[in-house]
């Protein structure tokens, strides 16, 4: 950890401090991290995406602020991501190596510990409504490719063709990285890998829920599983430590079980939740070679959006507090 | 944790301080855990069960006495167990609602922290290798389904029909509990939920190493994924703590993580191995409701196997032991 690093943990630890008890409910989401540069979108693009963030955002608190759980925050939340165009999950995603689309997600509530995934889905609009459903709705954790379909469309989710989830903007990335594979920016080629969208909620009894939801990683193959539907890399939740949604080159956060590593740092260690998150991307993803980021909220409510790519889309609400993020250094605290 | 836990810890604990420094190379495996009591098996079968465990411990233990990795003992004894037809990973495997089978693996190598893992093969005659070649020769960690054995394909494993993996034992099963769902005794369908294998092992230089291979759960359905293929839930390894194969119900091994959270509280906490794995076992496992069990070994070639079921298959050994064990309290510590 670098010296601006500490400096920012140490902000973030007298910011919360000053703050004393948070208010709940509260909720943070993510929409990827990446070569986000500013200048990289235009405004009408970046305007597009605040907005975006914001609904989702609202939505979500608007939920718990009427009695609603951070469960269902985190599935309305990653429902309107998914639906957007401007991220990779849902409508918007990448490309597999074939020209399709395989979308993985998965939630977990940390009341309860239950948890629900799905990967390799093809034709379920909203894969974290599927992982909700794995979770209410059958006695596994985890379902896969034609079997989850199956399961969804037993259990009445809404089905669309594979195409509705191509936008324009993937489809010529997709067709430019193929036909010019090695030529195009090495940030583009970036980019296309850390998109992800993922939410965490604490709801006003104070329970935490996590979810993530991906298209994976462009040009993949092989059925390729990123750590976006794995509990524990991409998504954890436990009441009495924290709610963690990651993004970032999934293989790392995989190998370093990087959600669970922050819980597991708060539950043995008695560390904070900034001191964990900043311990697990800035030390050991860092160390490791890995890219991407995390976004988080504890039993009080403090929220981390921490990350070492130039940017994430990111967005927090509570009751004083709503704002969204694209660059470093932008967040209010 | 009850009197008794409490009193097997203390006996483990003192147990390896009074045997201070053990000797390495040295490997612990697994065979499944589950309802295996007294008088389950003919004596022909026990003899058999313990031959093809020690046949394994052996292999995986001659390799590292002779110069070989922790990484390369845990894939020949994985693919010793998965060949055997007395367990539920490669030739054994039990056989999902359509009567086939689809296999999951995975390895990890707590020295550099890379890992592979396959999920939902069905024509590898061995899935640890599919495994190991995902580690090695991919970019990728998870691969799953048609992608998975594509790629296996690619690499030169061998091949097999997937009714090689069936054994008259499974194939009556699975038409009796096909023809009788509800009537069989409940020891025999929980018999079929916990099979899995798996080793762990410390060579000459210290470099851990974790597998864990599994056909998963009988008659399972919708492309469920358990822990076993899972970095994190099923099989860890992190040279400074330790190296974990876990088997159980799966769902249950997912939610908590319970390989990761073994070696995280060795990390975090500074507890030892026993410590570590009788909380996550006897403690968090239990609380949730889980069952099943785990092999380990530490950095400095302690070695424990908590499981909270009759029995585990399971056998250990380095240049001072060599056991095998299948029942509750018969291990020689």
């Amino acid at each position: 950890m670098n010296f601006s690093h500490l400096l920012f943990t140490a902000a973030i630890i007298l910011s919360s401090a000053l703050n004393g008890q948070n208010s709940l409910p509260a909720i943070i989401i993510h929409g990827g991290a990446g070569t986000i540069e500013r200048g990289m979108l235009d405004a009408e693009t970046e305007r597009a995406v605040r907005g975006d963030l914001q609904a989702a955002l609202d939505a979500g608190y608007a939920l718990m602020r009427d009695g609603g759980s951070a469960l269902e925050a985190v599935e309305i939340a990653v429902t309107l991501l998914e639906d957007s165009p401007f991220f990779n999950a849902g409508r918007g995603a990448v490309m597999t190596a074939e020209g399709k689309h395989e979308l993985d997600a998965s939630v977990m509530d940390g009341s309860t510990k239950d948890a629900g995934a799905v990967a390799g889905v093809t034709t379920i609009k909203n894969p974290v409504k599927a992982a909700v459903a794995v979770m209410h709705h059958s006695p596994h954790v985890m379902l896969s490719g034609p079997g989850a379909e199956a399961f969804a469309r037993e259990k009445g989710l809404e089905e669309v063709s594979n195409a509705y989830f191509t936008v324009p903007r993937i489809k010529k990335r997709f067709t430019e990285l193929n036909k010019a594979e090695g030529h195009l920016p090495p940030e583009e080629k970036e980019f296309s890998k850390f998109g992800t969208v993922g939410a965490v909620a604490i709801d006003a009894s104070g329970n935490i829920a996590a979810a993530t939801s991906t298209g994976g990683m462009m040009n993949k193959r092989y059925g390729r599983i990123g750590d976006s539907p794995l509990i524990g890399a991409g998504t954890y939740a436990h009441d009495a430590t924290c709610g963690v949604s990651a993004t970032g080159h999934g293989e790392y956060f995989i190998r370093l079980g990087v959600a669970k590593d922050i819980s597991d740092q708060m539950e043995y260690a008695g560390k904070t939740l900034a001191q964990s998150a900043e311990h697990t991307i800035h030390k050991k993803l860092h160390d490791l070679g890995g890219t991407g980021g995390i976004i988080a909220l504890d039993s009080e409510g403090n929220h981390v959006a921490v990350f070492n790519t130039a940017g994430m889309y990111r967005g927090f609400r509570n009751e004083g507090e709503s704002w969204t993020g694209i660059y470093r250094n932008e967040d209010p605290r």
